[in-house]
């Protein structure tokens, strides 16, 4: 018996629905060095990141069962286990072996050694989701093909959805039959909004603005490692498998902080071969005088026109209690927002 | 000598700049027929429409001078001359063979012969574009490398860009590295509006609203034969010419009255391979609870929500010298068509 943390709950839950195609099990150390020096399986597939089962406590038994609270959530035939160079691998797959960095951090925590095998699934599918219902990949790949598209754009998001989201997701509707909205549930840092009130806005302005006929809308069971580029590549992967052909790349994608430049996730991916195309934007912004959403790829103004609203700025606004213009939040997700920061002051 | 009219005049520019490859020459009969009975050159090319130099005076000697109004515009090596069968091509091409339909009367009128031959361009290249300056498919090719664009998307109108037109080229440019703006400044049917009022739209639009470096911006000295399906056909082919790797295809693209189905040319141009992605948009309109325009796409609103301002209505309130509201028509471009429509009324 072996007790898993969240996170890797998470990626045995990707591992066995075929999210993490063709990764079929947590990583051997000739797999995840491969993955790290060289952004490619031994097979020569691309992948960015390795999928670790990381521990601090070397398993006795062949056969293992893998328990997430008290729950028993699968079961690994051992294949090896060793001890991860964390330094060096985070130096090469974070660009940083500083632990202020959140991803490091959290890799420095999750154990000193990584144990691989076979994996199977042995729970209800929503202990990985908090009880949420979620797709799995072959769920929504049968959904499109009983929707006839060919062409799907997915977005992955770990954000309340805002005007500039809105405004990227109609750009690629436009030219698409039909979006994956397909937000990230598993753990974040801290100071990310919950998940639960995330959910509930992406629902709103669903419901609220689009054509639901065109839009699919799950959650995705999985953790942030604010790795910028390679993690940008890992969304890719894992979209490519839910059945898109496209994917969303936004400024500093599964970026943290400064650690990247705001296009080295686009950079990175489109120096590669991912069998999903890249859909690249831009910073986009409320412009006063285009009269509307824009990005710095379709407006011709100057700076002095555009309002650019952070995170960090929605977030300071909800906490005083101010109305969020609705130029970057339609009033329905605003509604939302200020019903859970209020409820978030009232339990602090 | 052989005099040739504006329409065969555009017609001897694109074919001798390369906008027409592969064809090279003004068609034989048998080139004509594969593209009328087939929809390709008899090499297997997908061509739509019969590239004709039509005449009623047969000529006397094998090498021709052709002769637009005083000048001199090129020359022809004569294959062959031979009669139109222009009822049993017109049900062909345009669908039917009723002359109420302007880009039939047009071939009807035309000449009820076609002489074939390679030919060269003799004049100076304004003189097939009333003067204007206008890029060949070489320089705009050249320019597009120059700039190191690699997804570039074409747009080809007849008519004044509004904000319909505006939302269609902005939803592109965030998918591509530039725009190619192509107004067709050739013959149109009369009640189009002039091709000088609609260069100044653009201009206006461009200048105020885009980021320039990301725009190429030339008149195509084309005329509207309004043969829906196919003429998108040959419109993607010639931006494919140009360098252009997509090509927007609105509703009832090259289409007139209700002569063909809103999305028969979109039907068409995707069962074929024309080595240029087509961009495919649905009717745009302002949204009055997404407040700002969109598409039946992108918009979940019923039908009440939205307004529609055609062109019609455009015009009724210009004659009317009523204000063009700005959800419609930028106040740059309704300035250009309130001049130009004062002036129109005055000189009537």
């Amino acid at each position: 018996m072996i007790r898993i943390s969240s996170r890797a709950l998470n990626d045995l839950a990707l591992i066995t629905t075929g999210a993490f195609a063709p990764v079929t099990r947590f990583m051997t150390f000739d797999e995840a060095r491969a993955v790290v020096d060289g952004l490619a399986l031994p097979s020569g597939e691309v992948w960015p990141i390795p999928i670790l089962l990381q521990t601090d406590d070397l398993p006795h038994d062949t056969t293992l069962t893998l328990v997430h609270g008290d729950a028993v959530a699968g079961s690994m035939r051992l294949i090896e286990a060793f001890p991860i160079p964390r330094r060096e691998w985070a130096k090469k797959i974070y660009g940083t072996d500083d632990e202020a960095h959140p991803g490091v951090a959290a890799f420095y925590r999750g154990g000193a050694y990584a144990i691989s095998g076979e994996v199977e699934w042995r729970a209800d599918r929503r202990l990985v989701a908090n009880g949420t219902a979620w797709d799995t990949a072959g769920e929504v790949r049968a959904e499109i093909a009983r929707r006839g598209w060919s062409r799907i754009t997915g977005f992955q998001t770990r954000n309340p959805i805002h005007r500039a989201h809105e405004y990227v997701l109609r750009v690629a509707l436009e030219v698409s039959d039909g979006l994956l909205i397909h937000p990230l549930i598993g753990e974040t840092k801290a100071d990310d909004i919950p998940a639960e009130v995330r959910l509930r806005c992406y629902d709103a302005l669903l419901r609220a603005y689009f054509p639901l006929e065109r839009v699919l809308f799950t959650p995705l069971p999985a953790w942030m490692r604010y790795a910028g580029p390679r993690e940008a590549v890992l969304h890719a992967i894992v979209r490519r498998n839910y059945g898109c052909t496209r994917f969303i790349i936004g400024r500093d994608h599964a970026g943290v902080g400064s650690w990247y430049g705001p296009y080295d996730a686009q950079t990175l991916v489109s120096s590669l071969d991912l069998g999903i195309e890249p859909l690249f934007f831009d910073e986009v912004f409320y412009c006063a005088r285009c009269r509307g959403v824009a990005s710095a790829k379709t407006c011709g103004h100057p700076p002095s026109d555009r309002l650019l609203l952070s995170g960090t700025q929605v977030r300071q606004l909800l906490r005083d209690g101010a109305a969020l213009p609705e130029e970057f939040t339609r009033p329905e997700v605003a509604e939302v927002l200020r019903e859970s920061f209020a409820r978030e002051l009232v339990d602090a």
